[in-house]
C-alpha cells in the first residue's frame, strides 16, 4: 500500500486508476522515480486486471509504455499514442511520473485517437508553503491558518513549548507526497514562515529528522525546503547580530546551509518571512530586502539553493486615524526599487493582491514591477478568508482569473511569474486531508494550474471531480459541480462587497464582523460612514495605489467611469447611491447579493441533500452535510450583519421591502 | 513580621501606625484574635516606642486598653475616649481586631476629645469573592478578570492541565487576611465562580490544604468559603445526576459538607454560580433556582453554613436579531417570582445593575423584588470595565451612589442587603498586590462600605490615602486624591456615554471596540443607527424593563422628561439631536465628554509629574507612572474611536468644531 488506510484517496481512489490499471504497462529500470511510476503501476493493474513489466534498453511491445529519452526539459514528458496504445518518454524518471498521472487524469481518452503531445510545466519551481507549528501555538494551534487538523509532519507532543517533533510514522507524509506528484507540485516548505523558538532549530538538532521526510518525498520528485527565521544567527548560533554585512553572520549561514545539503543533498531552498508582522529582518540594521536576501543567497548557492523571499511587508501598527498610510502600497513601496538587485538564487513571492488573501482584491502591480527579478505568485490554498473549509468554495477561478491578468501588452500574470508558484497549503492530519472535502478541490486546482497556469477552472474541476468520485454515482458528480462551479462568487455575494475587504472577526478571520478591523492598527479599513464606503486609492484624491499600475490599468482603476464593479469599493469611496455599471445602486447591490448569497448555499443544501444518502462514501456525506449546515447559518449570520449594518447607516430601504433586521 | 517582605504594605505602611505605636498598650489574654491584636500592637510599639502589657481581669492603667466586654453584638466594638486615653470593649477578639484598625485609621484623632461610639457593621457577612483558577486557563490565565498577575492562593505549577496546586508557602494570604482584617472583610471565598475540573477538587483531595489557608485566615476573622459546580456530583461522585430532587445527589452534598466541616470547623460555606454563561444548574432537570439552592443550603445547614446563590443568569446564546429579548431583565425574571422560597441560610447574590459591572447602569431592580429572601449586593472591585487595574479609577463614587439608591419610602439598597454584601476581588501576587497602586482604594473601599455602606467615598478616600502615604509627603496625598476623586466620573466621560455600556473589545473587555458586541448573542447592544441611539426599555414601546421597578422609579426612567441624563441610553432610543437635561444634544454630550475625559487624564498625569520625583517609594511612583502613560494613551483611543463612530454615523459636526478623524 502506498497509501495509508486513515486517509480518504482524494482523487486518487482505486477507481481512478480503472483505465490504466486494465493495460499492459511496461516501465523502463534505472532510475528511482521509474521506480515510483512502476509501484503505483503495479498497484494499478493489480486492482484492475493489467499488467506490468520492466525493461532495460528497448521497450517491449506493451500497451503503456514509459521509457527515457533524450532532448526533453527536465520535468517535461512526451505523448505519443495510436491505435490504442501510448508511449511515455521523458528525459528524468519526475517526467515520467508526471506523465504516469497525466494519464490517469485522461482515463479512456488517454486510449483514443492519434496525438504526439509534449506536456511541461510553466514554473520551474511549484511549491506548497505549510505554516505548521512544531510546539501549540497558544493562539494558531497546531497549523497557523490551517482548518484540516494537526500537522501531518510534527506532534506537538504534551503540548508544553518544546514538545514538539517530527513525527516517527510519516505514512500521511508518504501518501501526500503522492497525491502532490499528481498535480505537478515539486517542492514543500513544511513550516510556518512564523518561526517560533522550536521551529528554528529544525535547522540543527532536528536535521535527522528532517531527512526522513525529505527521504519520504524524493521518490514522488517532491523537494524539501525549510522556513527559517533571520534572526537564527542569534537564536541558535548565540551570535549578537543578524546584520547580513556582518561577517560572523555570513559565515554562521554558509556553515548552516553546509550542514543541511550534507543531510540533505537535494535540499530545495529556504522560506522567509522578514520584517513582516513582528518578525525580525534586515531592517533593523539599516540594510533593504536585497541586501537581506541575497545574503541568504550567497550562503545557498553553492549548493544549487533557492531563497523564496516574501515581499509581504507592511505596517501593521498603523494609526488608523492616518489615512495618508496604505496598506495596499507598502509591498510595491518597499520591493519595486529593488528590483535588479536580487541574486539569480532569490525567488521573491507575492501575495496575489496587495492586501492579504481576500476574496476579491485588484491584481498586485508588484508582480509587473519587477522585470528584473524572478518573481513567484503566492496564492492561498488554505481557505483562511474565504470560509475556513467550512464553506464550500472552489477558488480555481480565482486564480485562474488571476492568471490571465493582463498588465498590457500579453504581459500576463503566468508570464511574469518566472520564479513559480507558491501557495499556502490547505492540508492536515483530518481524515479528508482538508476539513471539508470539497476543498481538495483547491489543493488539486493550485498544483494543476502552477504547472499550466492557462488550464480552465471549470475544466480542473471536472477533472477532481472525475478522478474523487469516479466510483461514485454520475448524479453525484453532477451535484458537485454544481455546488462548486459558482462557489467562489457566492462566497463573495454574501460576504465583504465590491472589493472593501475584510469585515471579519479579528484574530481567527472567520464570520462577519463589519467594523471588526475598522479601528485597529492593521490597516484595513472601509470608512463607512452615513454617506457612503470604500477606500479612495486614487491618484488624483486618494493614496495614489492606483498609480502602481502600468497603463491601462492606472486610467481604468482612476476613474469611475471605467473601474470594474467588482472592485469600485477598493478604489473609490462613493456615495451608497452611486450606480453601479450594472445598473444597480452600491446600497441595493449590497443587499442584492447578500439576500442571493444564502438563497444560493440554501439550493446547494438541498441539491446534496437529493444524492447524500446515494453515496457509496457516507462518510464523505456526512462530513458534506455538516459542513454545509454551517455554510448556510454563517450565510445568514453574513447577510444578516452586513444588511443590518449598512441600513442603519445609510437609512435606505431595501428597494424590494425583505427584511433586514 | 506578619506582612512579607515581598508586598506592598498597602494601606498599612510601619507610618501608619505612628499615633497608636507610640502609646503603652494593654490587652486581655484569653482569646485567639485578641492574641492577633496584640501581635499587631506589638510589632507598632516596636517601631513606635510605646510599650504592650497583657493582661486578665481588671484592666491595667494605659494609654490604650483593648478588653472583652458582655453586652455587644458579635463583631461590634465600643470606643471610650476621654483625656487622652482610650478603651476598645468588644464581645468577642474580632470585635478588638476591628477596633484596633479604627484607632490606626483614626491617628491622633482617636485621642482627642471625649466620646464613647460603639461601631457594628451593617452586614453580618461581607464577603470578598476571587475568581482564582487552579490550573491556568487557556484564555483567562491565572485569575478570571485578574489584572494584578497570578493567584495569592494557587500555584499554577508547569501549566500544563492538573498541575495547580495550593501554595505551599501562604505568607501573602497572611498579608492579605491582615489587611482583610483592617477593613472588615470577614470572608473569603478563593476559587473562581466558573469552577472547572482542577478545582472542583478542592472539595475533595485538596480539604487539608485548604485547610491550611482557613488556618492561615483565622487570625484575623476571615471565614473560608469555596465555590463549587453544581455537577460536582456528576464531576467529582460518579453520579449520573446533579438533580436536587435525586436522594444520593443530596446525599453526595451532605456528606461532601461534613467533610469540609470536618477538616474546617469554621467553614463559611459554598458560593455558586448556576446555569450561567455554561456553567450547569438546576434547569437541566427542570428544576428552579429555589430548589438547586435550598438541596445546597439543606446540606450545610447543620454546620451553620451559609450558600451564596449568584442571581447572574441570563440567556448568552440570544440572537441579536431579537429585540423582544433583553438581558437586563434576566435576573428579575428568574428570581423575582421565587421570593420567599429561599431557606434562610440561602443567600441570593445580586449585581448592582442588572447587565454586568458597566461604568453606569441602573441599580438592579432585583435588590427591591425579593423582601422575604436574605439578598446581597454583589460588586466588582477587579476593574474588568473600567480600566482593568491600568486605569486609575476609584469606584468608591459609585458604590456609594449604589448604597444610598432609594427605591422608595426609605428602601435603600444598603438597608435591603440583608444578606450582607459581596464582590470579585482585584488582588494577586503583583507587587502591590493589585497592578495599579491606586486600585488599592477600590479594596479599601469596599471593605469599609461593607461594614458601613452609608460612609462618604470621599472620606474613605481621604483615609485609605492618609495612611498608604503616611509616610510621603503632603503634596503627594494632595495628588493622589486629585487624580482619584473624581476617576469614576472621568473614566465614564472617556468611554461607554449615557448608561448605553458595553462598547469594548470582546473577550478581554479592555479598550474601544463600539460595535464589538452588537452583532453577538450575548444580550448587550446600543442599536445605534444614522438617526440616534439607545435601548428601549420602556413599558409603552420597548421590553418593559422600567416596570420591574417599584414607583416612582418605574415613571422615573420611562419618560423622557424624568429620565436620568445618565442612564438616558440604557432606557430610551433617541436621535442624536435629543437634548438632554443638561441642554446639550446627545451627540454634543458624546463629543464634549470625550474631548474632556482625555484632557483630565492628561491633567492627571501632569499633576503625578510633579510629584512623582519626589516620593520616597520610587517603586511606587515609577508603577503609577507607567499605568497613568498607558490610561492616558487608552482614553485618547476611546475618544477617537467613539467620537468617529459617531461622527461617520450621524454625520453631525462638532459644535467646536475640534477634530475628529
Amino acid at each position: 500500500m502506498i497509501a495509508t488506510d486513515a486517509a480518504h484517496p482524494a482523487w486518487l481512489p482505486t477507481a481512478a486508476t480503472a483505465t490504466l490499471g486494465s493495460r499492459r504497462i511496461a516501465v523502463i529500470e534505472g532510475d528511482p522515480l521509474a521506480d515510483t511510476v512502476a509501484a503505483e503501476a503495479a498497484e494499478a493493474v493489480a486492482a484492475h486486471g493489467g499488467s506490468i513489466t520492466r525493461f532495460a534498453g528497448d521497450a517491449p511491445r506493451a500497451e503503456v509504455v514509459f521509457t527515457l529519452a533524450e532532448g526533453l526539459a527536465d520535468e517535461a514528458y512526451r505523448i505519443d499514442r495510436a491505435d490504442g496504445s501510448v508511449t511515455v518518454a521523458a528525459s528524468t524518471g519526475r517526467g515520467l511520473l508526471y506523465g504516469y498521472f497525466h494519464l490517469v487524469r485522461l482515463g479512456e481518452a488517454a486510449f483514443a485517437g492519434v496525438a504526439s503531445e509534449t506536456h511541461a510545466p510553466a514554473g520551474a519551481i511549484r511549491i506548497l508553503d505549510h505554516w505548521d507549528n512544531m510546539d501549540l501555538h497558544p493562539v494558531m494551534g497546531a497549523v497557523e491558518r490551517g482548518y484540516a487538523g494537526a500537522s501531518i509532519f510534527f506532534d506537538a507532543g504534551d503540548g508544553l513549548p518544546g514538545s514538539g517533533t517530527i513525527r516517527d510514522d510519516l505514512s500521511r507524509v508518504r501518501a501526500y507526497g503522492r497525491l502532490l506528484a499528481s498535480i505537478g507540485i515539486n517542492a514543500l516548505s513544511i513550516n510556518n514562515v512564523n518561526v517560533h523558538a522550536r521551529e528554528a532549530r529544525l535547522l540543527t538538532d532536528d536535521l535527522p529528522h528532517v531527512a526522513r521526510i525529505a527521504d519520504t518525498l524524493r521518490p514522488y520528485g517532491v523537494r524539501l525546503h525549510l522556513a527559517v527565521s533571520w534572526a537564527s544567527p542569534m537564536m541558535l548560533g548565540g551570535l549578537e547580530t543578524s546584520d547580513p554585512f556582518d561577517a560572523g553572520v555570513r559565515a554562521w549561514w554558509a556553515e548552516a546551509s553546509n550542514r543541511v545539503w550534507a543531510a540533505i543533498p537535494d535540499f530545495g531552498g529556504f522560506v522567509v518571512k522578514a520584517d513582516s508582522e513582528g518578525q525580525p529582518g534586515p531592517f533593523a540594521y539599516g540594510r533593504d530586502h536585497a541586501d537581506g536576501a541575497n545574503m541568504l543567497a550567497e550562503a545557498v548557492a553553492p549548493h544549487g539553493g533557492i531563497i523564496h523571499w516574501r515581499a509581504f511587508v507592511y505596517n501593521h501598527t498603523q494609526d488608523w486615524r492616518d489615512r495618508s498610510t496604505d496598506r495596499a502600497r507598502a509591498a510595491f513601496d518597499h520591493f519595486a526599487p529593488l528590483d535588479g538587485r536580487f541574486r539569480d538564487n532569490v525567488i521573491v513571492q507575492v501575495k496575489y493582491g496587495p492586501m492579504d488573501f481576500q476574496v476579491r482584491e485588484p491584481v498586485s502591480p508588484v508582480l509587473a514591477a519587477m522585470p528584473q527579478t524572478r518573481v513567484a505568485l503566492e496564492l492561498q490554498v488554505t481557505q483562511e478568508y474565504t470560509g475556513q473549509q467550512k464553506h464550500a468554495v472552489y477558488l480555481g477561478p480565482q486564480w485562474a482569473e488571476i492568471m490571465r491578468f493582463d498588465f498590457g501588452e500579453g504581459q500576463t500574470v503566468a508570464s511574469l511569474a518566472q520564479g513559480g508558484f507558491a501557495a499556502v497549503a490547505n492540508v492536515g492530519a483530518d481524515e479528508f486531508w482538508t476539513g471539508h472535502p470539497f476543498a481538495q478541490a483547491n489543493l488539486y486546482a493550485y498544483g494543476r494550474l502552477s504547472w499550466d497556469p492557462l488550464a480552465d477552472a471549470d475544466d480542473l474541476l471536472d477533472e477532481w471531480i472525475a478522478q474523487t468520485f469516479a466510483a461514485e454515482d454520475a448524479a453525484v458528480a453532477r451535484t458537485v459541480r454544481v455546488i462548486l462551479a459558482q462557489s467562489w462568487l457566492t462566497y463573495e455575494m454574501y460576504t465583504t462587497p465590491l472589493g472593501v475587504g475584510f469585515m471579519v472577526r479579528p484574530g481567527h478571520h472567520y464570520g462577519p464582523d463589519v467594523d471588526g478591523y475598522e479601528y485597529t492598527p492593521w490597516g484595513t479599513y472601509h470608512f463607512a460612514d452615513r454617506d457612503g464606503i470604500g477606500v479612495d486609492r486614487t491618484v488624483a484624491t486618494g493614496t495614489g495605489y492606483a498609480g502602481l499600475y502600468p497603463s491601462p490599468w492606472r486610467e481604468t482603476y482612476e476613474s469611475l467611469e471605467t473601474v470594474p464593479d467588482e472592485l469600485i469599493l477598493f478604489f473609490h469611496h462613493v456615495p451608497y447611491t452611486h450606480v453601479l455599471h450594472s445598473g444597480k445602486s452600491v446600497i441595493q447591490h449590497i443587499y442584492d447579493t447578500h439576500f442571493e448569497g444564502v438563497e444560493r448555499v440554501r439550493a446547494n443544501v438541498e441539491a446534496w441533500n437529493a444524492v447524500s444518502g446515494s453515496l457509496a462514501d457516507q462518510d464523505l456525506a456526512a462530513r458534506v452535510n455538516e459542513r454545509l449546515a454551517e455554510q448556510l447559518r454563517s450565510a445568514i449570520e453574513w447577510r444578516d450583519q452586513v444588511n443590518t449594518y449598512f441600513l442603519r447607516k445609510s437609512g435606505i430601504a431595501d428597494a424590494h421591502g425583505r427584511r433586514i433586521h
